[in-house]
């Protein structure tokens, strides 16, 4: 079976994104080198535009749509980073925009995908119960009836390649690589990565990483098939997703070395580590890949690492209380 | 009367400092343009080894020191950064290092000087009460004794040029400045980077930013002399200082525009915007010069503004405590 995407797309994301996206710095830290034995690179879409790397793959979709579809606008759900990396995605484009959320999702966020929204009529967020509604079956009736294109969060060929895009510049900046360790919610962001890892650097071992509570793409490798579990309890929660896609699973496959999963403990150690010895702020989502190396969860002495530090967007009350307990 | 340092010192400082000092990133922020009405480039010295700018101005010291000095080592007077600092530097240079702190000086600072002391013979931490103690007197009888050389602080010309070299690095790197703020403790950076600045770019208007409880440096340019003044009670522990140098205050009289303040409250306020839309951590007095600008204490509307960002060492616990206490 052929891929969904394959490197050329990721090339062509590449350039769409090219003066619009941050090209993000790729970070060292002694530190990190020592506790780990490795040589570690950070690429850090915590410093992306809107905070993490959704911006990517949302734009490289968005900048594909035709006239018709630009006239509509566009449809996405999501309770975090995809609502507003289309809502902003939208924006640089002049187009309008539908974000389907949680009731409760954070008022941060809430707030910066309505000022995106300012000034571009029909554009509006739609509100909705997670515990009572289906979000999924929201956007597509929203879709149906106002024409909009619907952009899913993870399972679409150009968001694949658009997330891909940060593998990509992580290799220009810190040449060849051993090993490339990715978050894993619904699998966009890895199988993009993949495919462009992979096209670099055939020898490189690509692994993903997920929260302990939520390994459904563990299971689902083990399995040979897409295993759906229950909304899993993490405070990474942009990988509280049930089961991965049907596109990305199908790269996860082909291209994944394996899965690691790491506590919520060792991603508020991460977080710490992030803090005290980077002077950066990561979301928990964005310190899986970092957790998996720097607790151990993975072996890598002696290898060249890259680390995607998927994001940065976290409720300052709730960051506080993750990183200000005492010592993790 | 002539400068202690001019625009070659900072210069050799530079070379002396390639590749052992960062070469720090210069970010930037739409909503700080949007905010401030100007082009701000914020020179990230928390991302500079040890946490702040001080390792620049100690390893130039260092790394001038004869062969007698090296072999006698380092002593020096600090409750912070440039304790760090000068066990880095020695470290790195072979050297032994005895650094004065109060005894209730960060533990984590405690502990990461005396990390760099490990396996230097001669090198330790030497505990003073700051409340009934004089650091500097206990600094000088122990230089004596040892024959060791002591680096104060600021109020030294290689201290000085090697501060210099953040600003000469920030202009190589946004491209000339209409503008340049720089926080102000002893005005070891401000002064260095003064001299950079106005060699690099002569029309360039550097601002000093200090405190409001501690205005020392604000009131000695009123009165044209050093005014000392109590210790000031404000959480920027970097500013925590009584009076400016001679060498520091002859280069602020000569070359700084002027001197701005700015309340704990609104380094508060700063801080929350470098963790929330730059994902970055600031301590207080790393947000001075930011904090001027940002909070509206300078108007610099149209021009392009550099900002140092001098520091990112704050306990966990005390970050934790002032981000997390609600809106600022």
């Amino acid at each position: 079976m052929s891929l969904a995407i394959g490197f050329d797309d990721v090339r062509a994301a590449a350039q769409r994104l090219a003066g619009v996206a941050e090209r993000t710095p790729v970070r060292r830290s002694r530190r990190a080198d020592e506790i780990t034995g490795a040589q570690v690179f950070f690429k850090c879409e915590n410093f992306q535009r809107i905070g993490a790397f959704k911006f990517r793959g949302a734009y490289n979709a968005l900048a594909q749509f035709g006239p018709e579809q630009r006239r509509a606008g566009v449809i996405a759900f999501s309770s975090g980073n995809h609502a507003q990396a289309i809502a902003l995605a939208a924006r640089l484009l002049g187009m309008p925009s539908v974000i389907v959320m949680p009731h409760d999702a954070p008022p941060a966020k809430l707030a910066a995908t309505r000022g995106y929204q300012q000034g571009l009529p029909g554009s509006e967020v739609v509100l909705y119960d997670r515990y009572t509604e289906d979000r999924e079956a929201i956007g597509r009736r929203l879709a149906e009836q106002r024409g909009m294109t619907l952009i899913p969060p993870y399972d679409h060929p150009h968001v694949m390649a658009g997330q891909g895009t940060a593998a990509l510049e992580l290799i220009e900046q810190a040449g060849a690589l051993d090993a490339l360790l990715v978050c894993v919610g619904g699998g966009g962001l890895i199988s993009g990565c993949a495919v462009a890892a992979k096209a670099l650097c055939p020898a490189i071992a690509v692994h993903g990483v997920e929260p302990e509570a939520g390994n459904d793409t563990q299971l689902s490798l083990q399995r040979g098939e897409i295993v759906h579990i229950p909304t899993p309890q993490t405070i990474a929660d942009g990988a509280q997703t049930q089961h991965s896609g049907q596109l990305t699973f199908a790269v996860i496959r082909a291209l994944v070395a394996g899965i690691a999963t790491v506590s919520d403990a060792q991603l508020v150690a991460t977080m710490r580590f992030f803090a005290e010895r980077m002077k950066m702020v990561v979301e928990p989502t964005g310190c899986l890949a970092a957790a998996a190396l720097l607790e151990g969860a993975l072996d890598l002495r002696g290898a060249r690492v890259g680390v995607i530090v998927s994001g940065g967007n976290v409720d300052l009350a709730r960051y506080a209380a993750l990183i200000g307990g005492g010592p993790a």
